[in-house]
């Protein structure tokens, strides 16, 4: 296995290793040939995926070799130490035609700098649809420029077919660390001589793993990439969506792979459940259905949703049963001021294949049961926890998913969302099960802002959202037959490290001074979000307090400038920089943000108005069916291999179902 | 049990909630009645302890009342529902006599600036070695001011009293996290396209679990606190070493409790052995045998390893068989300059009771497997795994142990020390078993002065010591008799965000262009630790470049004020800020440090040189017997409670091993 890809290897050293980092030619081709999936793919047997492959001729920069892209390149694949066979005989398809097209790629920043790209043209043929059944490696070879190679080892994992599971419920927490549970339980949940009276339902959990979560050609990844390795076993470039990355410009072409959802749909006809507290457009929802190297396309995006992949040919896919979340804007029509998908009303293709509509948490409530449902409940990401409980006039800001500009006053929780989404999918699965996907997404929305209590927030809403969710699968005696997952995709760089006496920070006028205004360790103390408030809550852990003298002192490890008081944002989110010039992309400290506080400057590219995504493996809680298999460190892409094999989805001969 | 503790902390409430949090009165004590140990300690049956009350009288400040320390107050203990009996018949020990004392404390910043400190007058009595032995609740009473009463629920856990492993390796990550595992792994284990292509030791272990390191008064912990946690199973206060903090100014009466080298020692005569890569007397190898409520009380820490406490009666001890770290200034006689326990010389002390001692990793090396080992190897800290194999000049800055001022050269790391330790107590334990401490204490003393990469080096190697005794244990037959864990005692609030191009930050003239050498997401690209160099190990995983052009985009939370500019510190451990006046206590950027860097303003208070800890849970790996007892989220103390099973130490029964 070391010996095929050390061929690969070598040559890309050679190529371009030493420049390649800021910037990539093209994230996972180091040499010039390129072969998608790439060396050290895992596949589950029978998923479909494409193969794209491409032969770069650099024009001009340190790769440059004088050479056209080869328009004759063959690629051939091997099982194990089988006979290599060309991919058409192999599959039993035909050969398509060729592609050409360049792109343009800075080499390091003092070439961005000079603005010196350099030029690749490419040559490209893509396969589609194609699936490996039998477990083991196999040896995929691109051949080009008369006799260089690039081999690609690909492992179809050895699962067991059968089904483990009925019914799958994955809690994505975005942007969730351990730190910010740790922070979370602080502020949620009284303690006593260091004792804490009450637990978090994820403290809870029987199975405890981290996953990493880099992407396959950078170590920090986005959303999109992350959704896309958890629903796919493939990891891959930052903004895909169920793709790998290629270099044309069409954002759809890129080689796609089959993802969770559409798998157990297709091959078992499973019910799913799409919901999240973001835009519904956007990564960590997408990545189920959509198929797109630009998750920006989020248009597209909602129509993959109702339509599946419409441009190739793909897998059958129907639509949700339930889609629950913000993003109103991709669905009302343009008359509204909608951006939509070749400018349809989506609530009437929805409404056209059958969906009931809900647009508030009363219709929520009220809504059938035994429907498929699009519950849309706000333009652009939905409110947060502590706006809708605790600083309820900042609802006034937010927008009615009519599209009519007045507020979205009425909208539901996470809890709320995935409760009624819980009825639907046990209501309307019957024997075939269901996959149900939450996500929690502002936690990272809100530390992307440095809105650090917003953020806890959102993750004790996410805990008590897992709480009642455990209850009523109990209730509904599913509890035996679902396995609950509750992850994040990727960190962010946060932590506690003491408490900030905000009087006293208030009361000084130098910033050296101010600063005396933390307590660490020792002077650190007690919480006082359970200390000293009021607010009550039934049945669930939030502070009682969320605006004490004494706050935590937190943060992030990477921000743009900023002042920080360390206080609640009453007013609503977060804006800690601002651009002094309109469409500089020069981002100072809001100067309406942060009074009183400490003046910093940032450490990332002053283009940052937002902190940035972190290293950190995340934590997996498991209970249920297969809960052993997440135990322990692994990769993020063993979360859906975790999950198929549980759902019994590996296929060892083609299946009747497409 | 929730009616019996309300009665303390309604008073509690009343009286000092709204001001005590920077500072505290007396941590645990929030009433003017004190009971240590305090409501909601737990204990391992037959655990031995002391109880120390205290009441108070405030002269001044918000909780004056006017009153005199009551001389006659009362303490009873009540087993479940049974009836409440005076202390001294309960234990069947004599009253001791009563002592008194006061102290000031201040009630919050603005009190200190002042200058105003409110004082308290005390009257206390301490209760010397007893122990609970059957389990359940009890009700400790202290009865005070005519009538008002402070209660405390004890609990005597419930725990299997059958051993279930013979030895235990229990290793410390000081101030490891699950960030830094992530770092560490990025830049010392290669990957291709996303997938590692080998493991670290740790995310091989069967069962994870994380622990909550808090403090029993401040969310933030330190070293000698969270070492005595896992150690004793009773949280306490931030430099307690062992025992409960009292308000008296004796640093070494305040109420122990046993720790687990006792307990294994005492009721099995297991063999204990002690390694660090810290001075041997710092917190974490300390808080096994020390019980002081101050943890710089370094030379009598030195003397509790070899004679136990002698102030008290107290367990019986006779040292452990192995002693392995730095701190000779503790050791040698002061007429060489060390600092030493009642002036004598250790290195004679130890010798006098049979210990061989060794000094370098020659000697190490060569020393008999059969005798009791005292190994110190250098004056202070040793060296960092970077400065011993990479930067190795600077071993010329260590001091020998032998206190002639010349250089440590030949120093062991904690692989050797550990391997060592692992050969004196398989051969010396028979079939008594072992405990074994190994500490990598530079994690977080290079985490403490913003020294990532020799953090990250450090936990490299302790993964590889790890490794190492796993192997070990393997070849001697002793794996599957073993219970192996590795934790870490509390975290730092440290990640990394994206890499750095160190070339193109050098050569911009202002900070704000100097942020743009930072690329995040997918311009973080891939880690070239392991793509640019050819540094070699055999058989081990570390960096193949600690000096590449993209370094890692790294940090910590909340720092002094430092110039960053991500490259490795080759003249020895960073030293990031500095007192333009000395011992004025007011820390600025070291013009030396971080050349060619970023210029960043810390958060911290400006009397602080270091970064800080954090609040973040951290991970707990474990293998072999009892490791199903730590998977899931738990307390610090739970490790205690989990490792005293496994070695069957809860006695239902007095022993006759005192």
């Amino acid at each position: 296995m070391q010996s095929h890809r050390s061929i690969g290897l070598a040559a890309a050293l050679l190529v371009s290793a030493a420049s390649a980092q800021t910037f990539q030619r093209l994230g996972t081709c180091p040499t010039l040939g390129c072969v998608f999936p790439p060396d050290q793919a895992d596949f589950l047997a029978g998923q479909f995926f494409d193969i794209r492959l491409e032969v770069h001729a650099p024009v001009n920069g340190s790769e440059a070799n004088g050479l056209q892209p080869d328009e004759k390149f063959t690629f051939t694949i091997a099982k194990g130490d089988g006979e290599a066979k060309a991919v058409t005989e192999y599959f039993g398809i035909a050969d398509p035609k060729l592609e050409r097209w360049n792109f343009t790629w800075f080499e390091d920043l003092f070439a961005k700098d000079a603005k010196t790209p350099s030029l690749v043209n490419v040559t490209s043929k893509a396969y589609r649809r194609v699936a490996l059944y039998e477990p083991g490696e196999y040896t995929a070879t691109l051949t080009y420029n008369n006799g260089t190679k690039t081999e690609a080892t690909w492992l179809v994992r050895d699962l067991a077919e059968v089904r483990k599971t009925k019914n799958i419920v994955m809690f994505i927490g975005d942007g969730m660390t351990t730190n910010m549970i740790t922070a979370a339980r602080l502020i949620g949940h009284k303690s006593i001589n260091g004792k804490y009276q009450s637990k978090m339902q994820l403290d809870k959990f029987p199975v405890l793993g981290h996953q990493m979560t880099h992407s396959i050609d950078s170590f920090i990844t986005d959303s999109a990439n992350s959704a896309s390795a958890l629903y796919t076993g493939h990891k891959s470039t930052v903004n895909c969506l169920g793709v790998y990355a290629d270099s044309s410009k069409n954002p759809f072409d890129d080689p796609k792979v089959e993802t969770i959802a559409e798998l157990f749909y297709r091959l078992t006809g499973g019910h799913v459940g799409i919901v999240t507290t973001a835009f519904i457009a956007d990564a960590t929802p997408a990545a189920l259905t959509a198929h797109t190297r630009d998750r920006n396309q989020y248009g597209a995006v909602v129509d993959s949703f109702l339509n599946g992949i419409t441009n190739y040919t793909w897998t059958n896919w129907t639509g949700p049963d339930v889609l629950f979340g913000g993003g109103a804007e991709q669905f009302y029509s343009p008359e509204l001021g909608g951006i939509t998908y070749q400018g349809k009303d989506y609530y009437e293709e929805f409404a056209k294949k059958g969906y009931q509509l809900v647009q508030n948490k009363t219709a929520l409530e009220a809504a059938d049961s035994d429907k498929k449902t699009l519950g849309i409940f706000t333009v652009s990401n939905m409110a947060k926890w502590l706006d809708r409980n605790v600083y309820k006039d900042n609802l006034n800001k937010s927008l009615s998913p009519s599209g009519d500009e007045s507020a979205a006053l009425d909208q539901p929780g996470l809890k709320d969302m995935t409760l009624k989404a819980l009825d639907i999918l046990m209501e309307r699965s019957g024997d075939k099960g269901f996959f149900l996907m939450s996500e929690a997404a502002s936690i990272d929305k809100m530390m992307h802002v440095l809105d650090y209590d917003r953020a806890l927030g959102e993750l004790l809403e996410l805990d008590d959202t897992v709480k009642a969710t455990i209850e009523k699968l109990k209730d509904a005696h599913q509890l035996n037959e679902t396995l609950v997952l509750v992850t994040a995709d990727h960190g962010h760089g946060f932590d506690v490290m003491g408490s900030v006496d905000t009087t006293y920070l208030a009361a000084q006028n130098v910033d050296r001074k101010k600063r005396s205004a933390v307590g660490v360790y020792q002077n650190s103390g007690l919480s006082q979000y359970q200390e000293t408030g009021n607010l009550t809550y039934t049945d669930s852990n939030f502070p009682k307090n969320w605006d004490p003298r004494y706050t935590l002192f937190q943060g992030l490890m990477a921000d743009p400038d900023r002042r920080e008081n360390w206080s609640v944002h009453k007013d609503g989110p977060r804006e800690p920089a601002v651009e002094l010039v309109e469409d500089s992309d020069d981002y100072y400290v809001n100067p309406e943000d942060g009074e009183g506080g400490l003046l910093l400057n940032g450490t990332l590219p002053v283009s940052n108005d937002q902190g940035v995504h972190s290293l950190t493996d995340v934590p997996v809680f498991a209970m249920g069916p297969c809960q052993e298999k997440f135990g322990g460190v692994y990769s993020s892409i063993d979360i859906f291999f975790g999950m198929a094999e549980c759902f019994g989805l590996a296929k060892g001969k083609p299946s009747d179902h497409y």
